[in-house]
């Protein structure tokens, strides 16, 4: 499978990593970082819908979100659709991406415009370190685990995470892929176990990445909670989200035999 | 994204189509018609046990079966692990894709050696002419419909299958992908309702096929009939399957918000 580039919009080598932006023939403008594609125009909604609504519609009353990474801004437009929401800051290290987002993928970084919105460039760690206890749902958006991505999936980051949320909170981080990546995914799940009551699994269909596939991790620091059904939804005729629905959200979490038995689920 | 060619195997103009068989690096070897990847070792278990359980669970009793294409045998495989099966008959037309199958891609076709199962070289709309009334399941296991399967998506055929089905039987059939075929899938969808009550669109993953990604058409000839819950299933520790099991059949037809618009499903 490949995408044709029709046209070289950005190129950049960013303090972190290098920034592409391309134009495809088929999949709209395309944001490439460190070599490896992060969204195209075509069909980046399922993954930024999947991975803002899911924690979104879990949480009873989600009003302080924090996203990390996530510059392109996709998750921020998702966030901003819920009424409940009071506050999100967007953390990402590389100004690069917001900027270069604005420039040449405006439907995703429309939502850096909103009101409820706070732009902060800088380290997350850092972030996490002075904000604890602020946060009902907290957004990992971040790239592979190599590069300036790498410890972000870390045991440490998610302790971090966890002092930040407030109680009842969930966090939901990018979960790679499960036909590529079970033993990482494994390894992020059961060192997450030892620190949140309740964690789970989700996926959703992304053609444009490996596989065609990308797994989501979320965890909530209550007891009992019941991540895979949705306290609330979008009213269908609201025509607000493209992939995501209460049944999609329901369904994301059943996964196929290969995928349990790898994450030792039952 | 794209397979590393480690060896060609097997290369062969044969009356119907170009086939081909290389050993990849990482998705073991790879079954090739007319360019299009059919099957990889690593990955055709989704696809073979969607496309075989999802109806054959649907049915409350699967004793006759048909497989129309499936030359690689991989449907048969996944059949015959139906304790109901009485009897299933794979009409391929090209003698190729069987030969090629027994010889490279041995863990698929090793269902060609069950004794309920019947091999047939020849044209699927002459068989099912031939055999009116005669089965509980009709499987199309087909290429792209460009080529010798280009029929298989019309409605001569879906009403050549509903004459051949018994009373309460299922049809399921390759339904292409949702992200790339919608207006496709839609037409076959329309065409199908005008003739059976009951028409479903399943779909799994399946990253080795464009957008990692292939959908089902389910259709029955008895009104009022539930295809999205299996009637049994096989006992967890019988390690039957990979993919496949109880519930990933009923979160299988939970479709994207795009794809139930853009099929007029409610």
């Amino acid at each position: 499978m490949s995408l044709q580039v029709k046209e070289i919009l950005h190129v950049e080598k960013s303090k972190f990593q290098d920034v592409l932006v391309f134009k495809s023939t088929n999949h709209g403008n395309v944001l490439v970082l460190d070599g490896v594609i992060q969204a195209t125009e075509w069909d980046e909604f399922s993954y930024q819908e999947m991975i803002a609504h899911v924690p979104m519609f879990a949480h009873p009353n989600p009003e302080h979100v924090l996203v990390i990474g996530g510059g392109d801004g996709g998750v921020l437009r998702e966030l901003v659709k819920h009424p409940e929401l009071k506050h999100v800051t967007l953390v990402d290290i590389d100004e690069a991406v917001p900027r270069v987002s604005k420039l040449y993928l405006p439907d995703m970084a429309a939502g850096f415009d909103h009101p409820k919105v706070k732009l902060i460039i800088g380290d997350g760690f850092e972030y996490l370190k002075n904000n604890v206890g602020a946060f009902d749902v907290i957004i990992t958006d971040s790239s592979d685990p190599v590069g300036p991505a790498d410890v972000l999936f870390g045991e440490g980051f998610y302790a971090l995470m966890k002092k930040s949320l407030k109680a009842g909170g969930i966090i939901c981080t990018q979960g790679e892929c499960q036909w590529l990546h079970l033993p990482l995914v494994k390894e992020v799940l059961d060192s997450s176990r030892k620190m949140f009551p309740v964690v789970e699994y989700a996926w959703a269909s992304v053609p444009t990445y490996p596989c065609g596939n990308m797994g989501f991790i979320l965890c909530c620091n209550e007891e009992g909670r019941n991540l895979k059904k949705p306290l609330r939804s979008f009213a269908p005729w609201d025509n607000k989200t493209r992939y995501y629905s209460a049944e999609v959200h329901g369904a994301s979490f059943v996964l196929p035999v290969f995928t349990k038995k790898g994450l030792c689920l039952n």
